[in-house]
C-alpha cells in the first residue's frame, strides 16, 4: 500500500469539484455547492491563483484532497495556511491518507517559515475532532466566525 | 466631522503595528505580538503581498484599521474577504468609522464579485458582537478553529 501526496494540476479539475460534493454530503449542506468547473480551474489554475490543492493517492489512485489558502497572523507577522477543505474518501479511511495531507501541509509550513496551520471543524463531527487532537491542534474555543454573504453583505455595501 | 477611508501605503507601516498592538491589549494578548516593522513592510507592501490595510481617518486623522487577506469558499467557487484584525483608538469611537471600515470591504466583495465577507469575534466582546448582530452577519457557532503552531507544527512536519 503506498501513499502519495501530490500537487493539483489544472487536469484534476473534475476530481476536485467531485471531492468538493462529496465533502459537503458529508457535511449535511450538499445544497450549498454552487462551484463550477470553471470557478475550479480559474481560482485554482488560473493566472491569479486564490487557493491551492494537494491530492492523496492510494496506490495511485486518487481518494482525497486538501484544499487551502494563505492566511495571516499580524500577531506573528507572518503568513500561515488555512485548510479550507480536506476530505479522504470513505473506502480509504483508516490508512494514515488524513494525516499524510496534513504533514504535507505542515512541511510546507516549516519549509516556507509559515507560523500556523489552521482549518475549521464541525462541532458534531467527533472523529475528526478525535483526529485533530491527535495531532496536538489547540481548539481556539472562544472565537466565533461572523459572516456577511447575500442580500446583508448587498446592503451594507449600498449604505 | 468628516469620516475617510483609504487603501495603506508603506509609509503607514508604523502607524499600522501601532494599531496591532493596542488590538492585541484590548484583546487581552498584548504578549502574543512578535511582528515588526520588517515584517509588515514585507507582507503588505512588497513584491508578495500576503495581506492587505485600509485606514480609517477621522477629520484627517488615522484612527483606525482593518487588515485583511483573500479567502475561499469551495462551496461558492469564488473568493472572499477575510477581516483578519479591525480596531478603532478608543477616543474615535462611537462615531461610525468601524461601520464605514465594514462598508469599504463590503463594497470591495460587491465591486469584484467576492461572495463572503468573514472575520472572528471573541467570545466576550460583547460591545462588537451586537455591532456585528446591527449587520447582519450570521454567526457560525457550529464550527470551532483548530490551530497547529510551534512545536506540534514542527512535530508533524517531521513525522
Amino acid at each position: 500500500m503506498t501513499v502519495t501526496i501530490r500537487v493539483a494540476t489544472a487536469a484534476d479539475t473534475p476530481l476536485i469539484l467531485g471531492f468538493i460534493r462529496e465533502l459537503a454530503e458529508y457535511e449535511r449542506l450538499a445544497d450549498a455547492v454552487e462551484a463550477t468547473e470553471a470557478d475550479i480551474r480559474r481560482d485554482l489554475f488560473g493566472e491569479n491563483p486564490r487557493c491551492f490543492c494537494d491530492i492523496a493517492e492510494l496506490d495511485g489512485r486518487a481518494v482525497g484532497f486538501a484544499l487551502w489558502f494563505y492566511n495571516y497572523s499580524t500577531f506573528k507577522g507572518r503568513a500561515g495556511i488555512y485548510v479550507e477543505d480536506l476530505f479522504v474518501s470513505p473506502e480509504a479511511r483508516g490508512r494514515g491518507l488524513g494525516k499524510a495531507l496534513f504533514r504535507g501541509l505542515a512541511r510546507r509550513c516549516e519549509d516556507a517559515g509559515l507560523g500556523r496551520l489552521e482549518w475549521a471543524v464541525l462541532d458534531w463531527n467527533a472523529p475528526a475532532i478525535a483526529f485533530y487532537d491527535s495531532l496536538g491542534a489547540g481548539a481556539l474555543d472562544d472565537w466565533t466566525v461572523r459572516r456577511l454573504h447575500g442580500e446583508a453583505l448587498r446592503k451594507l455595501a449600498g449604505s
